[in-house]
């Protein structure tokens, strides 16, 4: 059932109480379908804020599912909630977390900046949940409290921004990261193959010096490289939580050895090294640390958007083009030009990189936009952020099977166009001078001869200096070492 | 069924050929399953781009069936389909339109950057659809061919951006105008119903000179009734679309009379004055209207952002903040601070701002990004701008309905505060000069006296003078007429 | 002398009084330099912002020129001045406008949010110059006082904005407009040039169906003349000014008449037909028309980046890329790599795009983060835009001027690889469907051979039936029709 | 002398040789002006490039002196420039450095991609000053050659990326990390001054439960804390160069011990750690490490522009206000209204958050829009990113030492701000249940009674009780540790 379907459902519930049920919060009641398992509070969010269809992402609830595993566990050890109401809470929780109600978390990004309604969502939905384990009803709120006792301890303030660096640290070990490497394999691999291939270098798209092909795809190796760096250190910056803050950073309402006993769990259950923020005032009121995060993998943008632009550029062709490397035919191209293949996985990685630029702006301006004790733009950023994680993710994994991977050298092309360039014409600088090698490039060119023909026209260089200096091979200096 | 749903199904389908049938395109050979009216390009998109959950707008894949009913009938008028072919096609196209077949669009937005794959998407949902129609069955291809008959005169280059211009167009005439045209309402209203209300003005968040609550209401009218006139131009200049130019704006393959009567058909089936693009190479290889669309949904949200803002600052309290206006109680505020009240609705526009600002910058990088005879951005660009026309849509008649019309004036506080201000110390210029005036205000200021106290200690002016020059009624000029 | 000279100055003063005089304002004493016309708050702001080098723009201080003497003529004209005070008042306001005191405008960009300080350093210069006029002497602040009678009837509130509208229509007018025509002119005189010879057209980077060179570069023409007609709507929507509202929007101090008289002054003085803000209050607190104005100049860069980048691809070689264009030799290209010639106005001009898109974020960002009457990010704001606009009208001017024109199409490669591209085989598709057409494109590719021999070879079409569909010209359709 | 002086200077000398002297490059003669000490290829480009008037950075030019130092020490090692042109060579490169020929580098930043202009600036204006130092004369070339001797074994496609992390790394040191520390100082001595303050905390901008302002204060410094660290580690990813490559990255033409030697100067010349780079393919062709550094200024300018709005807004007032703060009144604030102090100092914060946020705009698209073996926008990149490292080492050491050192709490009005809140009612909830104690701070708010008042009528709780649960300091956790 999309977004319609429960607008459907709400409108017609505003007429017939058929199939429905009371459920109460502090500002009275509401009705809410029988076959749901949210509350009031989701209920008001749900029919208050009908912005979009972007609904919070299901990474993210998961997350939040794990947060208040870990917020039960630790409020039942410091003897805070009776082992019959925590272990349904648990139970619920985990169920949560396996997605096994998915369908229980239909509040849209575009809600309160605080991210209280999902939240609650998740305190609701776990409470009746777990009221019906206990052998209860829904909208009882007995035994179990959605405040009370599924929030004990938390406030949207402090629990819903530890959700969202336990949502962005997964998503990075479990898809970007792994996206990565394979892209580095990938890119690796290809380089070693072509590292024999001496081709004509160009900067300004313009004809210069050669190099080895396998160096210029080493240089796009070092760039994702240096990508997993910053990406792992990201991750590492993202380690500690704001849980214990409560509200506005004191803790107010939680036990004094909730935020470490919450750790502990929290640890355990994700295997994550885990940390307590050392400043929950900090922590609750700014997310420079997902503000960085989030122009870190702009950089990844910027560096994966080189390179699939420079392997459509020497994969342009087949015959007008640069066409140095063919690129797997994937799929027909075309629904006009029969035969026709294009850099479709270059394509879908390089839109994937102006969305990530995209997401960096919305990150930085709601970053930048938080007033006092809070920043009121939460599931914005998360949204934003997550988008561009598994963006980049997929689009890398995606990009090394079904382009990298594929890749093959036009060998005989290459040697074509290496012989044909002028700009070896570099080799002679240190013999006869920039000004003498300039005028026999000029002259190669004006007059469409090759450069040995213009250099010995030109006077400066005697055939044999020619051939002794002018020798491809010994322009590409040493191989790249850090493949 | 989602994302993941069609690839445990398509992987499933790897090892276990029941319920699936064979589809074929010029590369060969590809498995389909039998429950979807899809062919083998957009099963090989299927797989080849598992790049995150984000799949093209359904609005768009609505758009696009029209520019399809649109194109058979022009064809069918020219006399190249018979009546059988054509009249099979308009009614699968149609049942598309209407949203019968919202799920046989499983494409991400990542594909290809033409767009060709959800053209492709069209063309065999469309063909199979009609080969049913006319008796036949899915895959035949026959009497219905996906490029040779629904795709007739069509390239992805000119109707995948022609269903472009087509989509944003509607979703501004459905949802953005209608959304910025209730604001402007219910901020006119307000204005209204506050302009007997005198109030301190505030510069540099400084208490400034007074000003009528109304008139500061209705600067935000003004920005509204700006945001909808420049939103207008937006629209009008999106009318002109690519149709007719097919692969590089030449038109080959298509009709010479194709686009008129294609123009023709899409005016009578929208009731909207489109028209064709006067430059049909440019309309394949740029999409400016489209950027300066985007441009103008980023200049709505920095109005939209400026008034959320002013009514959290003026709303804020209840008792530690401005508190010049109350705001509605939509729902509670906390889930740990029992009876707070959030400017919910505030934060959600906000944050639909931010994600605007994004959304530009998205498009901005994409549409700067195309090369030669094609740019090939474009489902991120139309993914991006219908997701800014919506979100400001949806969420400017959220605001209105769930915020503003709501809004009351405190009139007590505001009347207090206007009493201690210091800054009515300004109508005494005119009469004592500038430094005289600074003078009292410091006084006052530094005493923690009244303005009037300190006016007769300065001796600057008599206490009938003061009285006579301090009216604020004197001091907030004429009411605004522009509501 | 720069910031540093006048920071040295000012540090040397703090020890020495000699060559210096004592200034006022209403917070105290403040030495000035003897040799500066300015007064104590210029020097205070001197003193308390050493932010950056960036001096509020000159034009910006020339425009604000004019706008004091419209208001000093208007003040005149309505008996509030003398005709004396006035007389000097425009004297020394003419001179800035000539730029015969630019020196004395030292404050840089990075000051207080409304531009007060720019306000009252026009308001002191004018002062003491005038004193000087009329006889007396420097830091007197008689007979002519700079916030009595030179800042009489206006606010920095409303005259710094009114000014920002000022200095940037005369930019408009003066500088990008005119870049844009020789740009438009030089592009469509290409076009026509190169209007009879036939290329390979390139999607995705990949050949594609042919089209005349001239209608390739046509699309280029109109991406321009769009270029030139959202530039003249934006100079258009920056026509109406806030001159009359003073602090915030009331008018409060300013004489009734003030406004009309200002205004009709400001007309003649610059020949252009500005107008008053029909809503005083949106006027000072808003800036939403220099917001979208600065979208527009961001979708131009978007224009111009995707011709730059054009020009280069084709202009790529000379030997080892498309080869298509030659580009003029302006300079030599390269330190070590003799007789190289690179695209460096296309450079220069695609740094500028990059430049704007960055100004358009510092625009949407100050625009987004005004507080209630006022918007306190005035000077950040029309340094960026006032940025822009000169930029891409210098660089259109330049790029015309030293690229576009001498832009020469190279015939014989053109139609090499015509000659050789596999996409014409597109012409076959009516006569013998997209699959045999594919089939046809695919065997020439894997072959090496000439579309027509995979013709013959096919079997699907005789020699003669090639020959006579198989004729470039035929594919190009109707030439551009908007130069 | 202005960019219009030059010019008109160069129109002057079309039509008139006085004063100028010949000067070649390998596209024959120019002249230029005798006073100047650069040749032709700067000439040529001061000629072709008339783009705005944004010259180099000089910053950037010093550093580039440095590079030139390092390099010429590195040829004289190795023995491949004799001592006398190394010397001369060395001496007129110190110079520059020290600033004694700023005038000498006028070209602005909209020149070719690869700063080769720059680049030869460097070269010619050495080669002539290295020439008068060994008694020759200007122009000749001789003995010291721009390309062969001052150039020798660089190219600007090595030695400008190098010179853009020198004088990146150097702004760091010199100016960007001092300010940052002023700042962190500034904010951590206030934090410790206002601990012992509890005040009423605010989320949304409403009322919510108590903190220490010192705690607040300090979520402040943990920002600027880790902002110093964040700075630092983009401090140290810039430290390893391009220098070595050469053109494409292959060191064709350079020493096979240059990199190596030309390392060790410049580490001595300027007593930081730099490396050489890993990777010279990427080195030249990407610059993502400034695109990261650049990544982490726009997280700093969030957290800047959150602490500045948090003082504007916590400084409202002074009456109409939430008046907790009093600002240093460092100037008048008003043109009109006599006696106004105004944030002035966060406002030249903020605009230079908003220009951050844009350098790092172009940054990012100038960082993704590199081809093959060049990024050609590295001009436009160094200048925006040396104008984030100045705007904000300036800014924050400004609105440390003008604004945050003289704020002062306003303890009385924070004192009677505490006493009305009614979100202490949240140390009722553990006692009495959230319900509960949300009806109370309800029935306060609806009656304008305090919450003691309403707690009593509630009948919720006794007088005892609410006396002994309601201890603002009870509420306020541990101070924060890590000031």
């Amino acid at each position: 059932m999309g977004r319609e379907g429960w607008w459907q459902l709400l409108s017609a519930d505003a007429e017939d109480d058929r199939d429905t049920r009371v459920e109460t919060d502090s500002l009275g009641e509401v009705r809410v379908p029988d076959s749901c398992l949210w509350g009031a509070q989701t209920q008001r969010s749900l029919q208050n804020f009908p912005i979009g269809h972007t609904l919070i992402p299901i990474e993210f609830v998961r997350a939040y599912a794990v947060q208040k595993l870990a917020a039960v566990r630790a409020n039942h050890d410091l003897g805070l909630l009776s082992t019959d109401i925590a272990s349904a809470i648990e139970e619920a929780a985990e169920e949560i977390r396996q997605g096994l109600h998915d369908k229980e978390f239909p509040l849209v990004v575009y809600q309160t900046g605080s991210g209280t309604h999902t939240n609650m969502n998740l305190n609701e939905v776990i409470a009746n949940r777990a009221n019906e384990i206990l052998g209860g009803s829904r909208g009882t709120k007995t035994p179990v409290h959605p405040n009370e006792h599924v929030n004990m301890g938390q406030s949207s303030n402090d629990s819903f921004p530890t959700s969202m660096h336990i949502a962005a640290v997964l998503a990075m070990r479990g898809c970007l990261l792994p996206g990565l490497l394979s892209l580095h394999s990938a890119v690796c691999d290809k380089a070693d193959e072509c590292m024999d291939t001496i081709k004509v270098g160009r900067t300004h798209l313009q004809d210069a010096v050669p190099l080895r092909f396998g160096d210029e795809i080493g240089g796009w190796a070092h760039l994702v490289a240096t990508s997993i760096t910053i990406v792992q250190a990201a991750h590492d910056s993202l380690l500690p939580v704001a849980q214990g803050g409560t509200a506005v950073g004191t803790g107010l309402n939680s036990h004094p050895d909730f935020a470490s006993t919450f750790l502990t769990h929290l640890v355990s259950l994700t295997g994550v090294p885990f940390a307590l923020s050392p400043n929950y005032y900090a922590a609750t009121a700014s997310h420079d640390a997902l503000v960085q995060a989030s122009g870190t993998l702009n950089t990844v943008a910027v560096s994966l958007m080189k390179i699939a632009n420079d392997i459509r550029l020497l994969g342009s062709g087949p015959r007008a083009g640069l066409g140095e490397l063919s690129l797997p035919a994937n799929e027909p191209g075309s629904s006009i030009m029969p035969g026709k293949v294009n850099p479709s996985q270059a394509e879908a990685l390089t839109m994937v990189c102006a969305r990530v630029m995209g997401n960096h702006t919305t990150v930085t301006v709601a970053g930048a936009s938080g007033h006092l004790e809070l920043n009121a733009f939460k599931p914005v950023i998360i949204d934003a952020l997550l988008s561009s994680i598994r963006l980049l993710g997929d689009a890398s994994a995606s990009f090394a099977a079904r382009c990298v991977v594929g890749l093959s050298a036009n060998r005989e092309r290459i040697s074509r166009l290496l012989d044909m360039s002028l700009m070896t014409v570099t080799a002679l600088t240190p013999h006869i001078g920039y000004e003498a090698a300039a005028t026999i490039a000029q002259l190669a060119q004006k007059r469409d001869i090759s450069l040995k023909e213009a250099a010995m026209e030109s006077g400066s260089v005697t055939a044999e200096e020619y051939d002794k200096w002018m020798v491809p091979q010994d322009m590409v200096g040493p191989r790249t070492s850090d493949l």
